[in-house]
């Protein structure tokens, strides 16, 4: 059961510790606070864990601060939708709106290798008229022997060459609970130029304890892949573990599954599933067609198999798009053969803006086919 | 090695004859003759199997009546794409132009049941501006005790109908070599009043003989759909079964993969492949949403997921829709919970057409890009 | 729900014929007759589909000639066991026992290539103290321009050599209707010298008009292999498939499951869905241990992967055994790297033999085990 | 490339110091030093990485206190087998010999619940002759709001228990850096009483920063699980891992894969890849036969599907079996259908033994076929 305070309560107030006091006594039941940081003010939710079935929805309502009450099912309590649940499918970090209702593109290096790329792609990506990147420095690599990412030692330059170019969120993988200090102290060193979005990768996403680490934290938003060998439904209450540990600023990212059915890419792309994140959760849905397709490949109408693969993320309403460039592929340490040179930036922005007017009419379409309907 | 004869060449003169005859005395080489029609013109070409490694491609250009010669990779050998080779990737059937650079939507029942039912979805479809459908009259199910489709006793029905609404081209499932002459015979008593699509579903894509069987003739054209258990290429190496045999009017059907990752759709949905049949073959791809999804489910902008994933694959350059509509889906006898209400087909096509659009604007993009490119 | 007839019933009896007749006149409900042929009788059952839930049992039984009455669950009528079931778990054919608790090895080529290498081998498999075979006539290739067995024009040297050796069943693979045909009428021309066993392959599990024309005689036996994309389930079902139309000698064959899980084998190898399909079904279990694993790779201890398969096939209760063995594998015309060398025959079968007794005692010790804890 | 240097070679002699100031001076080749204890002697090797190509290996082999060269392939460096490599499949712990040749079963509670489960279940596991065991105290869950296991508060009881019955090993799964320091504190404050084996799982198996943690301890050895969605050799880069860091004390455990062709099991048995990993490293292999099956069900000879499948894991040659008991299944917190009741434990370990001497009896007869083969 939630509690959703009425906006901008005072957690000072004599109002809401009697609110608290009252359910502290509640047997067997359990209160977390959760605060939401949205567009214009802050929401205040209550989530009430254990026996809730013995509460009457009448006798919470009336409870001090307490504006409606919404009744869970036993899925995704935090980030899922509930009946008559009109909670916020939205959050903001650094200035940046994220919804499911927008889009932005994070274009950026997979593995951060020398600064002179890093400002390179900043630079490219800033004049594409960006404002978000992806930059890698913690790489988890299958083989024990590869390149593992440059790790801390290369924050300070990344963080620096983003101010410069006025980067205001960059997705960041972290795999260790370390990591999340080495980054909030190399912003802090760096005087905050820029914000960055945790990314918890594919292998991570049952990782439970680094969950609740990130979790338990809520200066960074965090960007959550899907697992590639479990049911949508394991890896969507692996973003509810970041959810109930306090964090509900969480954007569920769509990778591609692995098997051998989707050869010749790399994984099988699954973003068919964005409507169904949609209506199952609140979280705003991320694609990342880079690693999903995997090569350069194109089809005879010369237009890249990962550019046709973002093209149906979007035209279904994908909110988030990841995107690897590179200055120099045949350089890259990681992942070089599937990034996009950064000459074909525009290329890839400008197929992206008609794939989404094509969803933008489709949505209000389907408004106005239901809205005659109904009328019917 | 295919050899690519002149346009409209006679196969009674005695050019093409001697050219056979040559042939005929290649050690360790077979030919076999495949005639092609066009939009405007009857193509023929002649694939030489075997020890062709020994040919030499002047000698063979050289033969009367051959206009060109490719030499061909080992896969796919007739539907394939190959190095040079710019033959066709389209074909005529009774009016219909099918090729990898058009659209066609084929809407009608998934199962027949009754001649009301039937009349009423041709009407339909006829009324949205459509001039094909499709009828399941052979039924294969999982379970022996299920209905199986009532066979060949409603093609009458289905084939008067069809006539009366002005429906040129039916997608009918085959599931034995005996269906081909019941529906021959079917549309010879109707006195053809419209044409039929030979449908293989995918638990027959490597059921060898039935290929073979319907690979032999070439009055109806094929729509293979691709197996739900095996990878790409072994669906594609069945397609090269029909073609092999004589019959090289194929389309390719993604109709979704069968795996737990792809919950809670009844299928993986696997249209992101369609850019890489293309570039593969020269076959024409189509897709079937309503298998593929198997629920009329929708996400919070009110579009069904059935529709986000049409979309999905029309911009990204699908040729043709299968889609399941029934006038009373409640009363379906074979998967109406994932029909589309005859009054809801109109949305469909508008949504498509959307989708359409945003498609020819991207392929337009990348010629412009990709010249621009070029120049430099 | 099943009518199982007294032992021996005449089938021309007046008391048969009343049973009929009064069968006849239940509404809604259809009756098809189904002789099973044991080892000592032949035991008649009725099974009645469609409206059953309105008859009672009690009825039922008071009808002449029924000695007992099963009511079956939804799933696998005929083939399946149901409560209070103890219908046969065997039959016999051509002097040959097939049951859920013995075991049989079919030794033999997968490809038939000359005359010389079957006599070799049927020499070497009737020398091991084998009475069956298999020998592959029709072979199903995923290339179409892929050797595809010498088919009918084999059959009569395989006939005559089994004849020769004492060979009393041939397993042997069938992909068409005409397949039947073409060998009943190979046996007679030879004179019955041996008994042919229909394999149904992987790829035509749910090729299910196959199934219906191999379930529509009884002349032979039939090896229905598990479709290597679908579940269990889906391939038992299809096993009900030829049971429905009056073939219950049905032998439900394990060959693995294609997945990149599986890797390096062929397949995913299965065996442990043995006590699964005895639990579930009266079908004794065949494993193809060649096909599954694929290769002849040896663990340090000096075994081939193939060879410990089997034993865990063996261990859990296997009833049956296809290996692929070879006079010369490298020159074999199809799957020749896994198959075992003739000389190998003897060590592979002293090997299988330490693996069923060790299955023997752990039976035994399960009924000590159970029948002292029923005591108690 | 591996050095392996003289039995019980001192490290603190100036022979030893004198190689390894060689070796730092070798350009791009950096030297790790592993110590492997053995039965009786402790062997020390260094393992060479880096531009190893260019080095002799006759150079190296004049190295003081080096007495043997290997070099390795790309795989699986430290654990897998090489070329002409005849290094230890085998390490002690605790007074436990773990091999490739032998067998221990590890029976326990899949999750701690009460002191008095976990007494009871030692006692039984005590009497029944075993020196092993199972406990999880730290369990991750795919739902947040879970049981997530007692945690370091149970860590007294367990090792008392232990300690009381003489247990000497036991498996306990991690899943964050800090739970080893909270096992070796708990041991040391209750006097070092028995001994744990460390458990990954596998949802941790490519949480590489987990990996490099329990790879820099050598206190414990490591039982790394098999990725469910993930290829065996995937996996085996993971125990790699482990061993790059300097703990090679590890097993591999086989506990079924993740797919839906598995069913109704609950993952998909992939014992028949005890062989492989046999063949491809060093380690010995276990095998989770309570989690691959994940149900009691029993075929119709009374031997649940379970007991099936660990004996075709022990006929195979598996060297370690985890299963899960519960004194009380039916209040168990975690998997208690899974689970065996005490009193079964004996039948299982008889059953066991049946299977492990029809592997010995198999491995002995393969030896004497191929000695025979060699002679001849």
């Amino acid at each position: 059961m939630i509690l959703i305070l009425a906006p901008d309560t005072d957690r000072e107030s004599p109002q809401y510790h009697e609110m608290l006091d009252h359910l502290s006594r509640l047997p067997g039941v359990t209160a977390r606070v959760h605060q939401v940081q949205g567009r214009e003010q802050t929401l205040t939710e209550v989530y009430l864990l254990g026996n809730t079935a013995a509460l009457e929805e009448s006798e919470m309502a009336a409870l001090p601060c307490v504006e409606r009450v919404v009744r869970v099912s036993a899925d995704y309590r935090i980030l899922g939708r509930h009946k008559d649940d009109d909670r916020a499918a939205h959050f903001a970090y650094n200035g940046v709106d994220f919804s499911q209702d927008n889009l932005h593109v994070f274009a950026g290096l997979c593995a951060v290798d020398t600064p002179e790329h890093v400002d390179q792609t900043m630079r490219a990506v800033a004049e594409a008229g960006l404002s978000c990147t992806r930059m890698g420095a913690y790489k988890p690599r299958t083989n024990p022997y590869a390149f593992q990412g440059h790790g801390k030692r290369c924050l300070p330059w990344v963080f620096e060459s983003a101010g410069r170019h006025g980067i205001k969120v960059i997705a960041m993988e972290v795999t260790h609970d370390g990591h999340l200090e080495e980054i909030h102290d190399a912003l802090e060193a760096a005087g905050r130029p820029t914000g960055v979005m945790l990314q918890i990768g594919t292998r991570n996403t049952q990782n439970f304890e680094l969950l609740k680490h990130v979790g338990r934290q809520t200066d960074f938003p965090v960007l959550l892949k899907r697992g590639f060998g479990i049911t949508l439904e394991e890896s969507l209450n692996a973003a509810e573990y970041l959810a109930s540990e306090g964090n509900s600023r969480v954007i569920f990212c769509l990778r591609g599954m692995k098997t051998h059915l989707g050869d010749p890419h790399r994984n099988f792309v699954d973003f068919t599933h964005i409507p169904v994140v949609k209506r199952l959760t609140r979280m705003p849905v991320c694609i990342d067609p880079s690693h999903s397709v995997g090569s350069r490949a194109a089809s005879p109408d010369g237009i890249m198999d990962m550019m046709h693969a973002t093209a149906q993320g979007v035209v279904a309403g994908a909110n988030m798009i990841l995107l690897d460039v590179h200055p120099a592929p045949q350089k890259a340490l990681v992942d070089g053969p599937q990034a996009l040179r950064l000459e074909e930036l525009p290329w890839f922005l400008e197929d992206v803006r008609l794939a989404r007017e094509a969803y933008e009419r489709r949505r209000d379409l389907a408004q106005r086919f239901l809205a005659e309907q109904n009328r019917q």
